[in-house]
């Protein structure tokens, strides 16, 4: 089958040839379609499939009534307090409200995620199994890895490090972290437990950093003497890093040469009330740069809807973008580099690739961002999956 | 005739009855309507109009071809010197692009604005021109209110005090300002220039302040002190004041009380890549604080797409809001607050009002601001004047 007249993002026009659930050749645009099952794009853009380097799926209430914040106060520890109430409250099975919020990102383009996935001394491993439900039921329209996410600690939550493993045995891609010094107060014997994890079971490891100035600084260089050190180059990921947002010049500059060269992404959601991570300056000194939605709509943030488009423009606004390039750098975060870090080879739009695209009304890239218009399509291996942001 | 099934924010469920273009009567939900001219909103929320207190409907460049930012640094004197090439090249009049921009904020519930308007020594009043025309062919539909902008500076472009002196006359109804010591270098001699024009012509103040630190916050104490002085107070505005975000506590607290007692207003749009006021401690100790888009798809930025409740989500978003109340605030800020600064007296949903009204698809008003859904209906005199996010 063919979609006609569509609009890559370098400008040019083709017609798009499906077989096989995969792009077989890019023709000329308007070429003759007699006789040939074919949906005319009518000039709309055509992008990739959108990418979610970081989403919660077990933490969202999408779908259930509004549930106000209920922090008591402005610390990621005074946000997992107010994260247990909510919980203990709770009478849905996140299989529910994760699914609704799969349907939604997938109708607004994206096919693939990394989620991280709570696992505590009180949760065990009850949301590990509800997020590996939601990985099964929609595995032929999104790709999800999931990354086994001590919210509470590893150290303050005894047991913990025995789950995180288990998580790894049953399904888990990742090993996950959480400010060793600001939360568990002890930085090597956070980082032990998740690197040795990751190095037996063969897992990546992707850490939430939001410790600021130079002691958050510090922890994220010990990761990357961790990640050279186990030979662990490009499985190794730090979320948020506010940190390298609120050092000098000078001190980001040195660490991102330090993580060019072991080899550890960076994460960034764009943040609303925290320091950005200086995404060019990381790009340019060779750091893999992605985003992802980070919180939607729960315990944690009422904001948030996991469109990445629209995550592009935060990502952008908050990094003071406003040439083309830097949009196509945020572009960039939540489509390309954001595969790369995945794993995902066949991410992308050439001839050859599994025909999985977005189509959204622009002209140029950086106006697809800038405007992040309603998706008309979205399509996976050849097949229309959502129109007009709703699955069909 | 009657709007029945609206959720008001403060959850009861009534019906509005509309005589005149005026709110008749709230009577309870679903009472019968036979023989009455009705419209079911079945629990949608009903929202006040919104109100956008700070745009530049001259600058946009909306519905125009994309147009790549063109600034080559990052200051403020860099956008000012891109956005004349930007305008040199342009040939489609400013009342055009404009009036694109009124269409589309008014299909997403703004019925009121204030717009900043260029002028200096080489535009001289052409803008205010163009834009009384947008004022004049809207008029049945939105309020502007307009303030002589000095862009490009006004010691620095000789004959512009003349200009904003002439402006006033011709029907501005503000006295603008820009970063007095930042662009023009004399905060005496600048300030000198506008308060005499509002002073002499009875017309209010609001000025574009970037310059941040103690540097930025002594030129609004000089504004405070200017207002007070003058007996202006309630009719000063300050646009941006990044510098309140960047000093310390101590600092801020002081002065918020000045600014409180010299009823100085304080607008914010949430910015992307500068810091923000302390909208709460502000607003604790009296200030006026209200909300504006500021640009959109302009020569200063490809972002922003003039929806105040995507605004007020961007300005909690940015000041950390995550609570019900918070985002409350912000939502004063495009609508209450904003109206008392436009001086809109009969601004608000109540009995007795115009029947202006906006309703989008929410159970709460923090839902309604985090998740902005797509207005189903913006009301303006009882009448339906978009539906869906476009006009009828």
């Amino acid at each position: 089958m063919r979609f006609t007249n569509a609009t890559l993002p370098d400008g040019s026009r083709h017609d798009i040839e499906v077989e096989g659930g995969r792009i077989s050749a890019l023709l000329p645009a308007s070429a003759a379609t007699a006789g040939i099952d074919a949906i005319d794009l009518s000039g709309t853009m055509v992008l990739p499939p959108l990418v979610d380097g970081h989403i919660h799926l077990d933490k969202t209430l999408l779908g259930l009534p509004w549930i106000p914040n209920q922090s008591t106060g402005n610390q990621v520890s005074d946000r997992i307090e107010a994260e247990r109430r909510v919980r203990a409250a709770r009478t849905v099975p996140e299989f529910e409200t994760g699914s609704n919020l799969v349907r939604q990102i997938v109708a607004s383009g994206t096919l693939h995620m990394r989620s991280h996935v709570d696992i505590d001394n009180q949760l065990g491993l009850k949301n590990l199994h509800e997020v590996l439900k939601i990985r099964e039921h929609f595995r032929d329209l999104v790709t999800i890895e999931i990354v086994a996410f001590p919210q509470s600690g590893i150290l303050r939550s005894p047991g913990t490090a025995e789950l995180l493993d288990e998580a790894i045995a049953q399904g888990a891609d990742l090993v996950g972290g959480l400010d060793p010094v600001g939360i568990d107060g002890d930085l090597d014997a956070h980082l032990d437990t998740v690197f040795a994890i990751a190095s037996r079971r063969g897992a990546g490891v992707d850490i939430h950093l939001h410790d600021g100035g130079e002691a958050g600084l510090a922890q994220i260089m010990a990761i990357a003497a961790r990640t050279e050190a186990l030979g662990l180059q490009g499985k190794v990921a730090v979320s948020h890093a506010f940190a390298l947002g609120s050092v000098s010049t000078e001190s980001v500059t040195r660490a991102a040469d330090t993580l060019a060269r072991a080899g550890v992404a960076i994460m960034s959601h764009g943040p609303g009330g925290a320091t950005i991570p200086p995404l060019k300056l990381l790009r340019e000194h060779g750091v893999e740069v992605f985003g992802g939605s980070d919180n939607i709509r729960d315990a944690w943030s009422p904001f948030g809807n996991g469109d990445m488009l629209e995550r592009a423009m935060l990502i952008g606004y908050r990094a003071n973008f406003r040439h083309d390039a830097e949009l196509a750098l945020a572009f960039d975060m939540v489509t390309t580099a954001a595969a790369r870090v995945l794993g995902l080879p066949d991410h992308g739009f050439k001839v050859g690739s599994p025909a999985d695209f977005v189509t959204v009304e622009a002209t140029t890239l950086a106006e697809a961002v800038a405007t992040r218009k309603r998706r008309s399509l979205v399509v996976k291996a050849g097949r229309v999956v959502a129109r007009d942001g709703v699955l069909v």
